[in-house]
């Protein structure tokens, strides 16, 4: 049962059972140890963790509806979900209660009740994603799994020129993955954010390390958007293409024009953004925990 | 042979082989998979993987001495060895050739040649630690095996308080574990910084979620000191002990009365310090990883 898809307007919504409480939960989970979001046959996915988490607090099965899904290795700072339940139990035991029976990479981060005309998906007015790229002439260690990785030096200025051609809303088809199942490739990009992170330092092998942190922030993303836009910006960075390159990409509304898909490991969906009316929380301590 | 024990003057180094060259690499590493740094007969230790990669690069064995070991679960961002080898390579191809042979969550950051008297425990002046909190109702998730974790709020200032009896030199036998083989209980600690960090956010379930970053540094530290201080400083910081309460846990010179060793999830060997004169380099971009 899903009334709406990712950015679509949401239909008229089937509202719970007589006696059912609709309950929001933000989740944040590491994404190495999973093969994404979306359940699976298999079963190793996060909603499957979940789920299964919820049933044994719950004592019932229990099936949910998220505000994104993420890709293999992609990480959450801030999911969101929303089920529908009998059960009359404070919000917070439903942290608590769910977090006993997740692994611990996997947490519960807040949990309210929400009226029946909230849904996750649908009433999601944007999204916001980070994503975390170590330059150096070493690969990652201790941020291994965390973080992409490039070891020649990357040009801010250039990368933001480029990043300039994808904002406002734009068919995205370039950076659309084949089996992405998107309504439409029209999505508007509201910010990217390019930041470099740390101080600086002598170089190493004639490179200074250092880590970038992108942000990006749009009504919806299409399946594999953030990471072809991530190879592409990682080539303007890197002096491989011009800035206005990126426009051209994006004017050829063909998956063969960009550059490879970048690696998941950097990449973390800090959360969707809701009407403030929802009172729901929009951040979690995790969010500062990136550099 | 191990010419000088953690924090003692150095004798009389025996210099290498006439052929022989020494050469000093900065390694970090995630401490999770690990059963510490130094060799064990499992095998599982940071400096048996160290070793056997260098070996594999070097095609004959090479041993290893390091700046400060790290017990089972601590991470390491700068730890500094040397070894001798009769091998001339170019500097980076250490890095590059050794990383190569090691798992993704350790590797070599940088190689430099060093004069044969130095020697990468007896030549550090002084090493630091961070230990990073999250203070939260909600256990780790992302950050599972990388932070410790506190439930309740800290009071920055009483544990400030706390940590300034600290400061100087102390017989720190309160906080040294049974098993420590230093040869003295007397230490310098220089400096401990206590910093909250993170956005203020929405409390939940009563609770402002954040993380803390405690940074020590001293000429030399003993086994578990830090994670005994930890202890010590987060009873402050819940209002369990007064701030005094730490000048008499030191004045006791007793293991039994300072407060239950901390968890190693949350600390971070910076790195050792050593006279600027041998030109190593003193930080990595990973000190730029941590909140």
């Amino acid at each position: 049962m899903e009334p709406a898809r990712q950015g679509v307007p949401a239909p008229a919504l089937p509202a719970p059972a007589f006696d059912a409480m609709r309950i929001a939960l933000g989740v944040s989970y590491a994404g190495q140890g999973y093969h994404g979001w979306q359940s699976q046959p298999g079963g190793n996915t996060v909603q499957d963790r979940l789920e299964a988490a919820l049933a044994r607090f719950a004592t019932e099965p229990i099936s949910t509806v998220c505000a994104g899904r993420t890709d293999a290795g992609v990480h959450g700072l801030m999911q969101v979900v929303h089920f529908d339940t009998p059960l009359q139990r404070p919000p917070f035991s439903w942290v608590r209660g769910t977090n006993t029976f997740l692994p611990p990479d996997i947490a519960v981060q807040w949990a309210h009740p929400v009226p029946p005309g909230f849904h996750a998906r649908a009433s999601a007015l944007g999204r916001r994603y980070a994503y975390v790229l170590l330059q150096s002439p070493v690969r990652p260690s201790v941020e291994a799994g965390r973080v992409g990785w490039v070891f020649r030096a990357l040009d801010g200025q250039a990368m933001r020129e480029a990043a300039r051609h994808l904002i406002g809303e734009h068919d995205f088809s370039s950076f659309r993955a084949a089996g992405c199942q998107a309504r439409t490739p029209v999505k508007t990009v509201r910010r990217i954010d390019i930041l470099q992170r740390g101080a600086a330092q002598a170089a190493v092998h004639g490179l200074v390390p250092c880590y970038w942190r992108f942000e990006f922030e749009a009504d919806a993303f299409l399946h594999h958007m953030i990471r072809n836009i991530m190879g592409c910006l990682v080539a303007v960075g890197q002096g491989l293409k011009p800035p206005d390159w990126m426009g051209e990409v994006l004017q050829a509304r063909s998956r063969d024009a960009a550059a490879p898909t970048f690696a998941p490991d950097g990449l973390y969906f800090l959360g969707p953004q809701y009407d403030p009316a929802w009172g729901l929380p929009d951040r979690t301590a995790a969010y500062d925990w990136l550099p």
